[in-house]
């Protein structure tokens, strides 16, 4: 359903549990960059594809709430946010599509590589939610996994209404690429990482 | 009381008026600016300076309020927005402050320039709201020159909370500034054209 092809180890999730501080830091970017990449789409395409407007904004002030519930629970727990540190697996997916760009719209690449982000995200937070020993944690992920699934269906179905079928062929290109990314990211503490 | 030295030319709002859907573009890139601005703060600085985080969060949920806002006249006048165009009088600002930045941290010149953005901005609403000869726009503008006050109160009082007398003499220095660019601006259909 999310396009993922390459499952996250579940190992995974005792990286991440064994140093909270820094997932959370990293998570709690993770949203703002999610965020600040919603009003940058619309800020360049807001002319272009007015239709894109409305559910972005939406998207941004979800987001910016969901930032601000992440820091709420790190403040709560006397901890303060890290410096914003580069996203490789961001990175690799942006350059993936920009090396075959020829194949894409660029408006179409920004989308996509959004939906796969939201993807990864929700699948990193529904094991989280599963394996987490901390209750309330673990039920705070859930919630956020929906939403996650939420916004990969927003920016492949912008895609699609937009693009139509060549939303669909590029997307399964993607998510070739984002799989053989996804399957050479080092196990870490962070959400993508 | 908005430390501004410089008055505005009252006819800059002909310039303003003659090409409205120029200005409500380049309206909405600002609030759009300021949403992305205040998020771009909060990721780095959330760490060093936590008391900053809740006061920007919410100012960017408005500002992105206030985009959607100025997005859905431009819709319903059947118009679109531009494509994003550099900001010569945001850019002139932030030069002048790395300037003589030796006196003053980056954080501090960072609220101080935001301060001045939503003064100036304040300013302009004002002589839109007197002069716009569309009541209904006119009124829009009267509403959004208060919440600028409130930013630029919002901005100086953040950055005075944090360093005091720094602060107030900071200031001083970046008014002057801020009025030798504001005396030299092109008059033309833009919030600070």
């Amino acid at each position: 359903m999310l396009n993922l092809l390459e499952p996250t180890p579940p190992h995974w999730v005792e990286h991440a549990s064994a140093d909270l501080p820094r997932l959370l830091s990293d998570h709690a970017h993770c949203e703002l960059k999610a965020a600040q990449s919603a009003l940058s789409l619309v800020g360049r395409y807001a002319g272009e594809a007015p239709e894109l407007v409305e559910p972005l904004v939406a998207l941004a002030k979800e987001e910016t709430q969901h930032y601000q519930l992440v820091h709420q629970r790190i403040a709560a727990r006397g901890e303060r946010m890290a410096l914003p540190a580069s996203d490789k697996y961001v990175r690799s997916l942006q350059q993936a599509a920009r090396e075959d760009h020829r194949e894409a719209p660029a408006l179409l690449d920004r989308l996509l590589v959004c939906a796969f982000i939201e993807a990864r995200s929700c699948e990193r937070f529904k094991l989280l939610s599963e394996h987490l020993p901390d209750p309330d944690l673990a039920e705070f992920y859930a919630a956020l996994m929906v939403s996650e699934a939420r916004h990969y269906r927003l920016f492949s179905g912008l895609a699609e209404a937009r693009f139509g079928q060549a939303a669909r062929t590029r997307m399964q290109r993607l998510a070739e690429r984002e799989a053989a990314i996804a399957a050479h990211l080092p196990l870490g503490p962070t959400v993508h990482g």
